[in-house]
């Protein structure tokens, strides 16, 4: 028996807590907290307050399992893996934890008995956005589905003190940023770890040193303190409480109170803004790079930071550092992350005085790397001089590198001049540029795409040379997942609480076994089952409208099919396609008769999602939407069959409201742009049919769900570059390629939505070049809407659609994207707490 | 009965918790504080998480009380009175808080049981070190003594980053000043109440309205948003818990995003961390202004935050606005806090639309002012310009109020323009200053020296034309006193339990009403009596030194008399007196056989304190210090004689050591300059006696301990002006003036502490002008100090000097003070919770 290590090991027992599951501790817990945690009463206590005292109360439950977890995982020694994403896209975490912990009944009476309504509180939360959108909320998903599978995952990020900006939309319709101040109230859900803190040295010399093997001494500089945060991931009806570190970062010294004392105030701060901005904002871009400072120290301090507290961890094994590989896997999300292969580099042969070639092979054993776009703008490139100043040691490293896997590229292809310079980590120019792609994929053990098509791509094209280089079997694929603990049980209960029922199978069992669904599919023939299931669908609908009146104002047609588009606005998403397809309706609407037009299945479309700051176009394109709803919402002869609706400030939450009420949802990139996508599978999931090109995870829902359940259209992906091509050096004008868009297109220069001067730069991005497609895809993009319409009239098969869909899903779970890293990529082993 | 605001009242009234007294409840949420709060478990719980949790668990049950007070308060509807204070010293809190509560010995037992130790626990905080020396000690104590005497007071501050700097010594002797991070490891005792905020306006523009009676609109400028951060203030053995506002700065809106965007990250923080540095450090200077502007963005922003919530809180009563001096005093803790007095008139005229004579007679009845100083270097004024472009509003009240001022003096002493000019708020030069100590005075209802001696020379120096004008019942004095509980029962366990004990009378009766020491004269005659408390004595000299020798690596000879001089370094409290006086007697030994040394009574003499970082002649003090004492504590002929430590780093926490510890104690000021002095009032209470000048408090604690157990020396305060005209006008030398300081002197440059050149700047301040009448004292001083040691040689009689000099300290309670300002100047009723 392990000896206690401190105090009376009786009086200890017998006081601490576990899990409060009973609604008389956990209002006691609750009405203690108000009075203690937030020093208020009864008298002055709002939804807020009692949000706040709910949130601290459902804390120190999860606190009593996260303890748990992390003792038994120190216990067992297992092997780790850490999750290294830029972004982690939470949201709010209230109501995911109460449902995970299995308490929220419990805590709906409770909160009840205290004159409050759960529903109320859930509302007071703000998201925790942490990110972009698709990458983010992914590793998000992971994060839910390693600690439901008992797995021993943390994921490592930055503290963002701002999240992803606010959107406003201007009374001229365009989109205005503020800041995210989502620390303001205190965050409940974190726990500041004050005490696990490390130095992260940026600028400085480094020095070789003549004794060979490659090591050198790095020094000067500024050095930054990185404080860690924990945020708590609880499994779904587990005990397992996994960790999500931040790191936020701080001056290593206060200020400078010689300057101060001398009068120079603002000498006196600098170094010390200089060390929290670090920190202090989410970069808002989207699959384009800035090349700034800034965020190149974001992700060296993020990264060193996160090494050295696994190399920490991982010594207070007591094992040796040829081990390393056996107790530790990295999973880099994206490029991003991709400085801890020099960094991991520099501890081995600097700190831990290992020889190259050793520490090479430690290296490439521990990393495994996601690759999320073949976007050539969105591959990650960095300013060899920027580099060598904020990182110059690094710099060191990766000329290394480069210098050794190149002479053995040579080896292997002699003579191969092209070769070389493709494949080199450092890209000729001027300035000359490091390409952190490269880098990463020479220094996993494994690469991935998300998606088979987009897998295939990587292979195919930005990789090409690396697979004939080192052979296929360093490349797969993992198709994205979602948890469907989120993105069904908790966003759309009635339909969780359906399929239990109709299973007879407790939801914590197909929550976490979601080809259990498959079951659905021979009650699609139940005409009772139908009605029910179309029943909540038409809830979630009215839900969404309740929300958007009491959020906006607008009264929305619930009898309406809703039509949904929810991602960033970029060309290569094509909401231009989207809306200009609205205002091809609008238009043929308008030419009917009355008599015609009440023959025609009516229509709302929602859009929602935000732009990166400095993307004009996809700006504009918020500015082009926002307009035409205008227009088309005050047509009295039309508004009944068609309405419009710009949803602003784009959020999980907001998701999570829009993606139940959903009839139909459009996933429509240019064929071979979209990686994976994964709000079509949220809304497939959720019994909602899909729109869209073959493109990304829409080929294999199709695969799962029946081509006849989905509404394919436009090129595929080969055709594309060809097509480009002919854009090019062929080009024929829009009014002969395509009429009906011309049309459209003629309409808005001409002003139906306001001046048409303004929305010029972005109709001409389609009438010249047309690098999307648009053009191309317009008819048949047409034609598939006109197929949905005819479709959704014929409502009976339409549910049969639509559960056969849901019931098809069982493959997009997060759960099985995620036991198959831990398998195929990690080699770890589910480590459950209190099951042994 | 009142209706019960929110669901259902027994159930929270069930669930709501009370004060936890016994030993079990205590462990438990000291345990659960460690699970929930920290996160932590009994294998990874170090001394200073234990603290964070005992601390917590503390917090939780002051909480208790503190809610029930405010909630008692509003309620009953008192007036109230508000004490403003740049600075509140308030050391540590933890002992003081379970000895206020008397739940000491239940903690004590419970963390023993967790396998800790409260002493060492105790040891774990921070000091909450807000402020400079005896302004912010005073203030501190005076918040004590409301909430023990059950008074409605609050005090208002800023709640600075970071505190009175970390003082260092280096190898050469010198200081080196460090930031103080004192809110690094999350701060316990604060409540961070973010719904409680007000917007605070700078810069801008004041147009004044065409209409008349005085007003104006302020627009445009920086606004800055003040948050409340809530100090709990528990009385001693009373549920009354006070409350302590600090403000924070924070910028209105999170940072620029626009800016950040366009990729110019410094523009885009500019604005947040200019608000944010008003509230970041504390101003290291004491007694002396350097017309920065961001102090006085410091003062505007507390006074402006500060009234908008005292504001708030009297609109709540409903009452009408001219009731609001029945309902409110505001007590102004030197001139730091006058902008308050424009500021209400800003808000009465533009915010409340009074007219202005109706304004003005509230504000006069609203304030008052406590003088601390009649330096001439310490009163405090402010440059026209700054004023005017920080505050224009501000500037234009002012002159207002001075012009209508100057009209009724003129009035009563018609064509005096000598007096005009000294009387008027604005003093002449370039620039032109405002005279904050003038305008506190003419705004506030009463003011009031700190000291019998200090009041009277307000009256006849720097205020003599205002008591000529208001008459002199305008004016008063309140001697400064200090708290019983901290400066006696904390920082002297042993001595209070021996007084209980002697007295029969319980600790919370006596600590209350401590003229009941008065008891002990009886006892001073009982032999075992004296023994006791001189074990005690020494026992508390034991402490001490194991301190030094565990904190310096020091060994100290607790066999000698401990004399001690403990405060800020400045000329005018002559230090430098002290060590020219150690030298002295470190020359006399030397010039002894052993045999004569033999004789000498052993002494070790104690400083600490700090020297404002730009005060050099004070730091050059504190470098002959550290020279000094390696010299004599290295001479093996002398050291067991004469021993000298200069402690660093001075604070509340090392304060409560040293005091106990002293034999005897120097206040040694130039007569007239130390307006009370507080240590003196601490180290007599606890039995130390006192050598000093006929200045400030000491001269009542001789009037209350009898001349016999006091040790004056040194020129009256009348005597001074003629002095130092003498010095400059007809100087003597001081090889003539004071042979045996002149011999000190020598020694000094001749280099026998070091490179005497070093001291040149200091010694000279003495050669030369000697403003401080160093040399006048310096042989009357050597006297005193010989009688001191006569007197110390007879121990029986000196310890019956020390029992006298306690036992008559009973004026010396910050209560008597606190009560003679609630009854004499604020009209406050005590309101006792739960007695009704």
């Amino acid at each position: 028996k392990e000896k206690w290590p401190r105090g009376d090991e009786t009086v200890w027992k017998t006081n601490m807590r576990g899990v409060d599951a009973d609604v008389g501790n956990i209002t006691k817990s609750v009405v203690n907290h108000v009075q203690t945690s937030l020093a208020r009463q009864a008298y002055n206590l709002d939804n807020l307050g009692a949000y706040q005292a709910a949130a601290l109360s459902v804390r120190d439950n999860m606190l009593v399992n996260w303890n748990e977890t992390q003792l038994h995982y120190t216990r067992k020694a297992p092997k780790r893996a850490y999750y290294l994403s830029l972004e982690f896209l939470m949201g709010r975490t209230l109501d995911n934890a109460l449902l995970n912990l299995d308490l929220k009944s419990q805590y709906k009476d409770g909160i009840n008995q205290l004159g409050f309504s759960l529903e109320d509180l859930l509302e007071e939360e703000r998201d925790a956005a942490l990110g972009n959108g698709g990458l983010g909320r992914l590793a998000a998903c992971y994060l839910d589905s390693s600690a439901s599978q008992d797995l021993p995952v943390w994921g490592y990020g930055l503290r963002y003190k701002y999240g992803i900006f606010q959107q406003l939309i201007s009374p001229e319709g365009n989109q205005l940023e503020a800041p995210d101040p989502w620390l303001d109230n205190q965050n409940p859900w974190e726990l500041p770890r004050i005490d696990v803190n490390y130095e992260v040295r940026f600028y400085g010399q480094s020095e070789r040193l003549p004794e060979g093997h490659g090591r050198a001494i790095w020094t000067g500089g500024q050095e930054v303190l990185a404080v860690a945060y924990d945020v708590m991931i609880p499994g779904c009806h587990t005990r397992n409480t996994n960790n999500l570190r931040l790191w936020e970062s701080k001056p290593k010294r206060g200020f400078d109170l010689n300057s101060f004392n001398a009068g120079n105030y603002e000498g006196a701060v600098e170094s010390s803004n200089s060390a929290a901005a670090i920190t202090s904002v989410l970069y808002p871009n989207d699959h384009t790079t800035f090349g700034k400072e800034l965020r190149l120290k974001q992700q060296y301090f993020w990264t060193a930071a996160s090494l050295a507290d696994i190399i920490r961890r991982f010594k207070n094994l007591g094992k040796s550092i040829n081990e390393f590989p056996d107790y530790v896997a990295i999973q880099l999300n994206d490029t991003h992350p991709t400085l801890a292969i020099p960094e991991l580099m520099r501890i081995l042969l600097d700190e831990e005085d290992l020889d190259w070639n050793f520490a090479w092979q430690i290296v490439t054993n521990v990393f495994f790397f996601t690759n999320h776009t073949v976007l050539p703008e969105a591959l990650e490139k960095w300013p060899v001089p920027l580099m060598e100043h904020i990182l110059p040691r690094h710099m060191q490293i990766i000329y290394d590198i480069n210098m050794i896997f190149l002479q053995a590229v040579e080896k292997k292809f002699p003579g191969d001049r092209e070769r070389l310079a493709r494949m080199s980590l450092i890209e000729e120019g001027f300035p000359k540029q490091v390409r952190m792609a490269n880098l990463a994929c020479i220094g996993s053990r494994r690469i991935n795409g998300v998606a088979e098509l987009h897998s295939q791509l990587v292979q195919t094209t930005i990789l090409k040379d690396f697979v004939e280089f080192f052979g296929v079997s360093k490349f797969g694929n993992v198709t994205n997942g979602i948890t469907p603990r989120r993105w069904l049980d908790q966003c759309n209960p009635e339909l969780s609480k359906l399929i239990s029922s109709t299973l007879k199978i407790d939801k914590s069992v197909w929550l976490k076994d979601l080809y259990k669904l498959k079951g659905l599919v021979k009650f699609a023939e139940d005409k009772g089952f139908r009605a029910e299931w179309a029943a909540i669908k038409q809830r979630n609908k009215e839900r969404l409208a309740h929300h958007i009146e009491t959020t906006l104002g607008f009264t929305v047609n619930t009898n309406a099919m809703f039509d949904v588009q929810i991602k960033r606005l970029h060309e290569y998403k094509r909401q231009t396609l989207n809306i200009l397809g609205v205002v091809h309706r609008y238009l043929e609407l308008k030419a009917m008769t009355p008599a015609q037009r009440k023959k025609i299945n009516p229509k709302v479309v929602f859009f929602a999602g935000k732009a990166a700051p400095a993307y004009y176009i996809a700006k504009l394109t918020i500015r082009l939407i926002v307009n035409v709803a205008r227009v088309i919402n005050a047509d009295p002869e039309t508004k009944d069959y068609l309405s419009l609706y710009f949803l602003p400030d784009y959020s999980v939450s907001l998701a999570e409201v829009l993606i139940p009420a959903s009839d139909i949802s459009q996933h429509i990139s240019t064929a071979g742009t979209e990686a994976s996508g994964t709000s079509n599978m949220k809304f497939c999931l959720n019994g909602g049919l899909l729109v869209g090109t073959v493109d990304g995870a829409n080929i294999e829902i199709a695969e799962e769900v029946g081509e006849e359940n989905v509404f394919f259209f436009g090129h595929l992906t080969p055709a594309v570059e060809d097509l480009r091509y002919q854009h090019v050096y062929h080009p024929v004008p829009v009014d002969e390629a395509c009429p009906a868009l011309a049309n459209v297109l003629n309409q808005i220069s001409g002003g139906l939505f306001g001046d048409g001067g303004v929305y010029e730069p972005l109709v001409n991005t389609i009438r010249q070049g047309d690098y999307y497609l648009v053009t191309d895809d317009f008819d048949s993009y047409i034609r598939a809407l006109a197929m949905v319409d005819d479709a959704y009239m014929d409502r009976d098969e339409w549910v049969k659609k639509s559960i056969n869909t849901t019931a098809n899903m069982g493959k997009f779970s997060s759960d099985r994207a995620i036991m198959d890293y831990a398998q195929e990529y990690w080699n770890l082993e589910p480590i459950p707490v209190g099951k042994d």
